[in-house]
């Protein structure tokens, strides 16, 4: 079996996504491919980094993972093969790997050169089809990633500077709505570890989090550890803070966006 | 072969039906993963009733359908696997089987509660995921579900009190929009063995729909059977009374939307 | 291994699909369905035209290409099975498949009236679940076109009479915007041979692309030929001329829609 996930910024209006496969399924007829999403907003390279990190780890080792948004598709950033974490990913060198090469130790990176595994013609506008469906294809089936082209050291790839959060002069841990998800959960970029590091459980302080003028108390277990349409905040299932409301929309309710700000403080 | 279908609230914005996808295939590599939908209105338990009573019927037996709307994930709502005419259902219990269990007879209930088939540690938030997922893979490779916890009774299960459609005083039949599709196709809850029960083919008297203060005559055989955007009345390919436009949008021509009331009336 | 696409105007927010995929695999179990796109918009049976067209050839040989764009579903029209290129074509004949005959020799064409392929009964509605879906399963499990019904001529088929690009009284060429896609490309249906034919690379005139009263000077290789924000004209990786912007949507910088005029002129 060999499994290959997708991630862009096609959207599933046009068939771009179905050309992919039919490419990768030429190369590979036994391949299993899976849609992450193709609903980047586009271009959006960040967005792109945090559902990546958020998503391989629940896929089987030897997944490849096809990650195609691509601003610079035509000109001469490079495409690179990454082999970490029993996991392969292939992106183009524009950062959105950022937070991936964070996760662990990074056992090689090519960068992709060999047109022996392009689809010629290459387009200079659809790479996605010409260069990422047949490279991934050939890698699910065993191609190693030295015959793709040079090796590279992590250092030589583009690394996007991630706003993380910081500590502000008032003491309270600062981050950003980083995502809002169908159901209104607005996803920050404060992590469990991070958030951990700020308050430890049990002590004296209470956690209050600030999102625009509106103040929430404390942090939950789950959802319906406050009244119907409450708002809460918890460490949501992708390991970051997020603020929800009971089975309503937290993003409807405060109007926050991707990109707002949120503040947690302590108090006495 | 084993197959899973997938019929959720998540939508295909975020990652989550990737994930979904990935934990599945982390324990049974050889499931063939069916999307029915994802964009059952958030937490609409009714909606995704009656798409389940709609959909299964079309999968090979054996096929394993795993309903994820769950608007109590993380409260003590309970997990149930359902098998019944050569399917298998699970879904939370919460009422979203009501429909389907008038389907047949019932073969085997059980309680989901075996966390050795869980995804460890279990959040509170992402239920589909960390068990949903795992489970209806373990199920597809064949763990009995007596394995997976306690047996119940269909007694013990939820039950939605779905609204039917009714005779009114004035001798109407009167259901409810249950679902509007993507062609603007109003489909209700009325069904063909109703609605025949109300009005035998061939008796002297003659069928009228009334859709707010719309009237349509008569029941047709096919789209085509009046003029290019002409209003009819039809039972539907799900065996449903739907209202229909001939290449057109009912929904948009009537201004018709889900939840809304259809009158059926016998006139001379 | 058998792979089987699909392309309807379904919309994936309805269950029609997934129930066309449970009909396959009740058929073949193991066909591969691939999604092509089911965002056509409401049968727009010439935006089909063009997908089906642009996105076929990435599949490999073998494979059954299932359309399902029927405004007619349920009339008298026929549907058809068409062999060309190695591919299979299955389409309701009203002209959906125009563009497709173009592409070179057809080596077959039944039309499909054996019902012992059907699910029976057949509705009147939904000819996608209970004709194409069966059909297009037995044909990918071998199943001779000839068995399907009668034989016919490219002739007997019906032809959309698609606006082809011409050469105005002014001498100019013009076209159609066919499709926008996600990113605001403007696809036209001025291909590259038609486009050679009126400007050969290298002539002493310059090119000049009118959308609506904005001009694009001059063809691209790619997109960042041009600043950030700054639109071009480029031949697509469809084949076809495309008015885009980098890094943004021509679309919305040019107010342009699907129908919109597109005049391409020689200029001193």
């Amino acid at each position: 079996m060999s499994i290959i996930t997708l991630l862009t910024d096609f959207g599933i209006d046009d068939a771009y996504v179905g050309i992919i496969k039919g490419v990768i399924l030429s190369v590979n007829p036994s391949a299993v491919i899976i849609d992450i999403t193709h609903q980047i907003d586009p271009q959006d390279l960040i967005e792109a980094a945090y559902v990546i990190k958020s998503s391989y780890r629940y896929f089987p080792e030897g997944t490849v993972h096809v990650i195609v948004v691509d601003p610079g598709v035509g000109s001469d950033r490079a495409i690179v093969a990454l082999e970490m974490m029993g996991h392969i990913f292939l992106a183009p060198d524009n950062g959105v790997l950022t937070l991936i090469m964070d996760e662990g130790r990074i056992d090689s990176i090519a960068r992709v050169e060999n047109s022996r595994y392009f689809l010629e013609p290459v387009s200079q506008t659809f790479h996605g089809r010409d260069i990422f469906a047949p490279v991934g294809a050939h890698i699910s089936k065993g191609v190693d990633l030295k015959k793709l082209g040079s090796t590279l050291d992590r250092h030589d790839l583009v690394h996007l500077s991630i706003r993380k959060p910081y500590i502000s002069e008032k003491g309270e841990l600062v981050g950003t709505i980083v995502s809002v998800d169908r159901f209104g959960n607005c996803i920050t970029n404060i992590d469990a570890n991070c958030l951990e590091k700020f308050y430890k459980p049990g002590s004296e302080k209470r956690l209050e989090i600030m999102i625009g003028e509106y103040e929430i108390k404390g942090l939950s277990q789950s959802y319906d550890s406050v009244g119907l349409q409450h708002p809460l905040s918890i460490i949501g299932s992708l390991g970051y803070l997020e603020i929800a409301l009971n089975c309503g929309s937290a993003s409807r309710h405060f109007r926050a966006k991707k990109g707002d700000t949120i503040r947690v403080i302590l108090s006495d």
